[in-house]
């Protein structure tokens, strides 16, 4: 079968990773061309790609290309959607596809309309530990979930500037929880309860945000949930989540750098969790690209689409009503 | 140093637990007498003890009783209480003391108008998992408390008939972490807001209870808390507590019968937790009696104070509130 | 049913601990007497034992009890032995029985005359992780045994003038393994090899013993094994084991005081392993006092024999030939 | 720096491993060609591989290759090395060299006499979990060493057909552990004691070959080892390590492909281990190949040298005596 042809918009980190990743880890994908205002020419020459330059509208242009990848500032993913849509590519689209739900709805029905693929880069759904987990919710193993609980803790947090630009940490950080909160309940978040504190950084408090948050959720299944996170955990990226249901429980724990075990006279030690997200994730993202590549190839619905590119917004606007308010807030419906 | 002579009102199975326990196990303590409406006689002969009877009153007027274990049915706890108080008799009391905070403030104030020491029984705390996890808390080993985070699962739910009478799942079952969430973080909760459902057992809903929940809590020191409960966990007693601070997270598992693990072709397994309180919190049993007849001994005070037991039963009350008006709902001060 | 009214000869450590379980921790047994020449009286005065003496023969000659504990310095069990057979008291004795092969089968055939029961101290086969593996393999779950693996290492070394009298440490340490090796295995062993070095104490090598050792075991059943033993781990008391069979493996681990785990700057730590035999033995030392009364009053065979009293130290024999010739050592069968 | 320019004789399944690799994850390494006399010629392209042919001398004679990476049948190895050392090609040779130390002390001198860089392919020393083990033993946290010891088992045995022609398990499996036993006692091998069993498939007791087996070690440094092997264990390849020293022990467990735990009704169920060694040494095969190019570009010794592939292969025959003679058998010196 013919490899799908991809081009990317977008050489920063994430640009780049997916680039190694297409060019030697997914079978059935082939890289043609990345572009970038600032691109780094020597680490694209590295790499052989055929086809770089400036302006992504080269990719639009080139008939050869049959996908892109959005990996450019999050402001710019909505328009290139859209422009991407009305090319005929197909679209693999960084997360946040906006802030703005409106925004987002109207990218989303210029792709309907056009008919062509979108998945959404909501990667932890493609990580074995946490799929596994969704696995045994949709096997029925688990019986009916009762309880869904995610606890998602970042190793520091990010500078002052970016939250300012983020959305907050609802927007930019539990974003990922609320979308895992869906993926492994099979279900719809009808009602969210937030409580947030300033714990870790007096600046992040003063710039209008929260470092530390406990959210209630409500599953329009009957399902209850908790989500919590933290800017900050000392020991590294904490990502664990447990579904409990009436035949059991699965908790996907985190993963360490290696399996050794130390006993001496200060205690019996192990590693600490990876410490960096492309390290914990590395797996899912390649996971990630494997099946948009099947979706396109076998004309098959993404496993993470549109409507999962905006919920997850809806939901972290009810999060921060309810912190405003004091009050439990329904998710507004798509 | 002479020892702590103890009667105990009451031989159900709780009252011959600690029976037992003061028999043989915990040092400084000496059993003299049990009473019960329907005492097991033949029970208490083969254990030797030296004073019997239906009627608690013989152990007020026992000039060698120096304590009082108080083992009754919960609605008799208070009013005996106030015996034990001006009989001058040392109380340890189950838990709860009353489902009503005046009867309670009331209890409270004839033991500190007697002086004598009153001990509750809160048993969780002295279980060694959790013991150590509040241990890392004041060190200060964790730095400043952000999350408390409290599962606590039951093996499978009571008779209805039991819920009817107990004040529901937050007075008899999730009381117990309300105390520990006090206990870890060390500071009172001023704040709580409370999902519930029924997902185990529809006739607990039609008693107008609910067997599933998760609870959101604020505390005063700024801190921030989750408690989950299910009346019906398949796989046994699930029981675990974790504290995440500014310098490190601590959690405490579940215990197993055995240290087995077993891989075989359908992968890699291991005991379930165990499946019974009594089991679960055999040595809890016995280190809070230790350290009653230590608190009477050394003229200390005890370490599950009268106001230890007031406290979770106006946080059950908020909690109940918070699940009626569907709001987060502030604890009453002691 | 009548309980099994027990004397016991010995008032040391391991006589102490055993008085303490027959009075409060065996259902079905009671605890009349105890006899040391250099009795604790205080001890046995707050135990309520109701005969105490410095002569064993008080006993002997007490109609009332129906089995004797010897728990006296191991020089004197096989003599104890005859005497209480000759008596018609059934015999629990811990090990050794003697180091000396005729000796103890001399006391074997008297006990055989005697018709008693008899069950020797080889209390880790009722340890609850050991007895656990021990099922998986009589069960069948694991298919054939081909490889059984012992790990047991001290805490600490004992002083050297104990290593001078114990038989050194195949038979004061190695001789628990061997009898694991053929608890766990159900097949005798054929030929040991053993490799020994000396590298905890220099003073235990001028005493001409090891510390350390490496032990290769060939089973009737063609199963292999292997022991390795060292006198010092600093992290405490390492017992574990692990059969490997044609279906599967089933290990036991260490135990630990909780289960607490901590996650901070420098790792994930845990507690280490319990450090005190008495300690990790605890319920062992209750559960083989439950087996021996139940074999009494069932009339059933015990579950330690004899034979199992004497095939250990006929394996420790060979494996010290084969550390002084060097080459592999047929056991010498019953 | 320039990088290292590759060709690879061979392009089994080995080499195209190591192909990919050196494409896309090693830094500093290009890939220029490969040669094999069965190329599959569609891989070949896939890759882009620029060079490639059936006879192995054209990589000989291309002036810009400076590393071969020999991944043939390992009867032509040792021919190949020499034919390499001769060009001046720095050489990564597959284990083993050679069945015959004669054949691989001649291969070795001519490599010493050339110049060029040789590194073995004993892939497991940089697997993280067992250096992370030999970084314990090398920074002294454990202590000297006292006892090694290696499990390794795989999942299912080999053909018969290729028991015979692979030297025996001692020479095509036990060789890796008695390379791991060198690397993680920083010692050599005096001695070696070897029970054998055949547990696993009758016909390889027939070919001449067992399929179980305990091999006990002593070291020149004074430690004992432990190494056992089978051929199949159900439940997947098992791969464990364990120095236990004076300061402490270092375990390195098995990895698994999730971190999932479910608790249900039957026990608490993990992943078993990876099944496939590319999969369970996957790390490994890159970590070794950077190690390799780094070698070259600091002009370094390499971590796995010449002699250490000699060395297994002495230990392994004096195994083989071992367990025909039934004594231990000292180990020939390099």
């Amino acid at each position: 079968m013919k490899p799908v042809t991809f081009g990317i918009i977008g050489a920063g980190r994430i640009g780049k990773l997916h680039a190694d990743n297409l060019l030697s880890k997914v079978a059935g994908a082939r890289l043609k061309a990345i572009t970038d205002p600032f691109l780094d020419e020597d680490w694209a020459a590295s790499r052989n790609i055929q086809l770089i330059g400036k302006d992504h509208r080269i990719l639009l242009d080139d008939p050869e290309i049959d996908a892109i990848l959005i990996g450019s500032p999050s402001g710019e993913h909505a328009a290139q959607m859209i422009e991407c849509a009305q090319a005929g590519k197909h679209i693999f689209c960084e997360k946040p596809i906006a802030l703005d739900p409106e925004i987002i709805r109207n990218a989303l029905a210029e792709v309907d309309k056009s008919g062509v693929k979108l998945q959404v880069g909501f990667n932890r759904r493609f990580d074995p530990n946490f799929s596994s987990v969704q696995h045994q919710v949709v096997s029925g193993a688990l019986g009916a979930p009762h309880i869904i609980r995610i606890t998602s803790r970042d190793p520091s947090p990010p500078p002052v500037e970016y939250v300012v630009g983020s959305g907050g940490m609802f927007m930019d950080m539990t974003i990922h929880d609320f979308d895992m909160a869906r993926f492994l309940s099979g279900s719809e978040v009808s009602e969210v309860h937030a409580y947030g504190a300033v714990l870790v950084d007096p600046e992040i408090g003063k710039a209008g945000d929260i470092d530390t948050t406990v959210i209630s959720l409500k599953f329009a299944n009957g399902a209850l949930g908790i989500i919590e996170n933290s800017r900050k955990a000392v020991y590294g990226y904490d990502q664990r989540v447990e579904v409990f249901g009436a035949k059991g429980t699965a908790m996907a724990d985190n993963n360490t750098p290696t399996s050794m075990i130390v006993l001496n006279e200060s205690g019996t030690i192990r590693d600490k969790p990876l410490y960096f997200f492309l390290e914990r994730y590395k797996t899912a993202f390649v996971s990630e690209m494997l099946a948009f590549v099947d979706a396109i190839r076998e004309d098959k619905q993404t496993l993470v689409s549109g409507k999962d590119g905006l919920v997850p917004v809806l939901i972290a606007m009810a999060a921060k009503e309810s912190l405003k308010t004091g009050k439990p807030v329904q998710v507004v419906s798509v």
